[in-house]
């Protein structure tokens, strides 16, 4: 498996994570968001993902892209240990936890958006973390809500075992950080990081543990 | 199973489309964004949806949110017709497509988003439009290459029966159509939006046709 991504990216660092928990083994291929003028936008790059959005996972001459299929494709391909439950209602209930990370927060502090809002509407770097805070935040109470209702003191989001809601909430709490989210009133989540940072699978899979990784 | 929704949120259009080729009946409930200062606001509804957004679908005393999780629930409890291939890595493909539209396209001209781009970056309506065709045009753009790549002519996204990539594409196209996008060269998209339309399950799950529409 030839995995295409970049350290800071929350989606290739959710895929890393996976990787880890299923203990597979992938070269990684950087693609550096800024350098070049984005190496993500290179010809190259998109006559394998057209969208030239990072992490691109090729495995067998096959091209598989967006981080929520590639994780998908993960679990479906090497089932042990699985990331989501056996029983549909509450595969639904994990799916919209990191559905409200994956479709609500993170596409709002994508590069390109927040680089629109620089250009466009005259944002500065503060501008531009108002912006992040305000949706970071908002998800991640929507998250904490879910959590209340549903996690019961559990050690990770859903259950006793580490699974694909956790995969996603810690790459989006290290992006919370970046931006200085407010994280005091989040008791939940901020247990369930705890225990998540214990683990070798998500210790190794952070950003700064990367090849690609910089100051 | 009762399904709350907005006859607008293309979210909820998916789902309608779904309960349709599944040939599912459900109880209706609207949820009024607008009015009330925005029905899923209220107390009720997000104690039900604590995030605050359509759709919600309530079944045997569960309650499903997040529309990509409501999809993948509903078709793996009525299997038939099947919404995604059976093959991984065919599915991650379809999974792929759904989510160029669900994570990159459709949170970004949120009604929440719209609102604070007014309020916040004194935007007028043609400044809101300005930001939703730039990013619907990306993303549309990004699936007719993915089309271009994959479909090989076939009527629908993935094959001759309409699944899950055409479920997202149709809502899609619709709000491309609401802020003035440019359709021209998209010509996959346009053949495979012709094929849907002429479907009933389709045509019945169009906004202008639930009982809460408005002109």
């Amino acid at each position: 498996m030839q995995f295409h991504g970049y350290f800071r990216s929350s989606s290739s660092y959710r895929c890393r994570i996976a990787f880890n928990l299923k203990g597979l083994n992938y070269d990684f291929v950087s693609v550096h968001l800024l350098k070049d003028g984005g190496q993500q936008k290179s010809e190259a790059y998109k006559a394998m993902n057209p969208q030239g959005l990072v992490p691109t996972l090729e495995v067998d001459g096959q091209v598989l892209t967006q981080s929520p299929a590639i994780l998908e494709w993960l679990d479906e391909t090497y089932p042990e240990p699985p990331l989501l439950p056996i029983e549909p209602f509450e595969r639904a209930r994990v799916r919209a936890f990191t559905q409200v990370i994956a479709c609500e927060i993170h596409p709002l502090q994508n590069l390109r958006v927040l680089q629109f809002l620089k250009q466009n509407y005259d944002q500065d770097q503060e501008g531009v973390a108002v912006w992040c805070r305000r949706w970071i935040g908002d998800g991640l109470e929507a998250c904490e809500a879910l959590l209340v209702k549903q996690n019961g003191g559990a050690d990770f989001c859903f259950g006793d075992t580490p699974g694909m809601a956790d995969i996603y909430l810690m790459p989006q709490v290290f992006s919370a950080a970046r931006f200085g989210v407010d994280m005091k009133s989040f008791s939940n989540i901020n247990r369930i990081v705890e225990n998540c940072s214990k683990l070798e699978a998500f210790e190794l899979a952070h950003p700064s543990k990367q090849p690609d990784a910089e100051a």
